[in-house]
């Protein structure tokens, strides 16, 4: 965009590769400083997550799947709160200006962008000499009082989780060379499709209003199963039962785990599953399973909450307890 | 918090640090991944800002100074947009996790949020091998569709600006040891005071209400005065004239000027002024100053919106247009 009036080097880099993302009317082109998100009588919900270069992601990924990764791992945070997406604001913390990676960077984010109807709103773009940051904070709306929190699991309610767990953890083990890399190398299709787990997340936003009908309680999965539902116990001063052979996994998974690859506590405590993990009355889990069923994503039942304040419980096949030596993925 | 549940190091930091600052019901307590923004039928402004160590502040600036400025930056826009402060979400890159750093950070950016009635909200804690950065996006309320935007000016608008202009920039040479820290070695007083414009900027919020009963067109003057009310211009399609003798210093900025230490480039270009820069009809001009007289704040008539397209210009005080070298300052 050329001008008389001189715009800046950050100016012309938002005028040149954001602009044309920012196609909602609240964003203004995104020539000014802020945003409005219009009144319509429902709650904003507000969820903010930021990804960081050799923490979140690898300095190796391609920029697109960087940019699907950051908007992602926010659209998730809504599709277990129930909400709709409405739009998100993009802080982008970058080393460099090459169009190489901002290309496709702008590419792909306008492209999920546009697919899960989540405009860009605004954003600030900061120069850093040390990793790259994407830093999202993403809105999204429900009828006022209905977004679904972290405190409304009950004693009986049955807990559900959408997808398979764990891919991603072993896709990031293929990456780094570990031995999920090893136990893969005549199966390049099967460490594909992990690494794409790990790279490019799937948010369960075709399942928000069915969660929001149905769950009790509901949270992404983004640090490892078994420490979320640690959190979401907590948060609502209530403890769990989980049958780990009903824990679904991919196929990859699973062979891993049959051939003593991996043991099953990669899987529970692996981390960036972003797949949804919610509890339900008894009444209600055939409905939010069936919800699934309607938009072809596995919806499975993995343990029941029960009264107390312990840590969640791992049953194997037998009934036995499982000790698990770490719960989650901390990034931090 | 001591909890059976094992929280992990980062839900830890959160509960021990920024807990103490959510005091809104639609926070959660921090316990969820989300917040709400309740429904009132307001428009949400939305805004966002971030600051980087190195870039935008100083390592060595004292880590409460860093706080308040990460917060009034976003702050500063909500009041050039009329907007009433509702809250805001924090992304916080670390590097290490010193209690040092972190208690008077979160102490400082607690009492701002409550001096400013603008909660935390949310947010996310992030590790960083590289600088520290703190990325906020706050959200204020207007009345439905009465967001001050950039593109009402009209010509025969009065350009008005708050406060002072130029001590921040000032302040970030003292800081760096250059030449403003030499003119002013015998007087600590002009340079703690410019040091402080610079550290801990002082948003208009308390004008936001008056900006936006009588503002055509308005900005924060972030990145300097010349370049802002350059990008206010072509958002509005207009050109100014700009009276550079009216331009308000404060008395250290001027004693730097009189003695020729300074030109006055170096002011109209600085960056981090967070003062409000906007137009008004001529017929009530008066009334804006009036309403920064009764609440303690200078309100300053600089010039006036012309017709046209080209860059405003800058006049001198025998009206011979000043040629600026540069307009802003640029953090990017």
């Amino acid at each position: 965009m050329t001008t008389p009036h001189n715009p800046s080097a950050e100016d012309s880099l938002i005028a040149r590769y954001f602009k044309p993302l920012a196609t909602d009317p609240g964003a203004f082109g995104l020539v000014d400083d802020a945003a409005i998100l219009s009144s319509s009588g429902d709650d904003i919900v507000v969820t903010t997550d930021a990804v960081v270069e050799g923490v979140h992601y690898l300095a190796t990924d391609p920029p697109d799947t960087i940019a699907r990764k950051a908007l992602r791992v926010n659209l998730s945070d809504l599709a277990a709160k129930g909400a709709a997406p409405a739009g998100f604001v993009l802080t982008l913390a970058l080393r460099g200006k090459e169009d190489a990676w901002l290309r496709p960077f702008a590419d792909a984010l306008g492209e999920d962008a546009e697919s899960f109807a989540c405009p860009l709103l605004g954003g600030d773009t900061v120069s850093t000499p040390g990793p790259q940051m994407i830093s999202i904070t993403a809105f999204g709306r429900v009828p006022r009082g209905r977004m679904v929190g972290r405190t409304g699991a009950r004693p009986g309610d049955v807990i559900l989780v959408t997808g398979t767990i764990g891919d991603a953890a072993l896709g990031l083990d293929v990456l780094t060379g570990g031995a999920v890399a090893t136990a893969l190398a005549p199966d390049p299709a099967a460490r594909d499709a992990l690494i794409s787990r790990y790279r490019i997340p799937q948010p369960r936003n075709v399942l928000a209003q069915s969660v929001r009908d149905h769950a009790t309680a509901a949270m992404d999965v983004s640090d490892g199963l078994a420490g979320d539902l640690t959190k979401l116990c907590a948060a609502s001063g209530v403890s769990a039962t989980v049958n780990v052979a009903s824990v679904p996994l991919s196929a990859a998974a699973a062979g891993l785990v049959a051939r003593s690859a991996i043991c099953v506590e990669t899987l529970l405590a692996g981390g960036d599953d972003y797949e949804v993990l919610c509890t339900v009355s008894s009444e209600q889990s055939d409905a939010l399973m069936e919800a699934g069923r309607a938009v072809g994503l596995a919806v499975t039942a993995i343990g029941t909450i029960v009264a107390g304040h312990e840590r969640p419980r791992f049953l194997d096949g037998q009934g036995q307890e499982l000790t698990l030596k770490r719960l989650s993925y901390s990034h931090f």
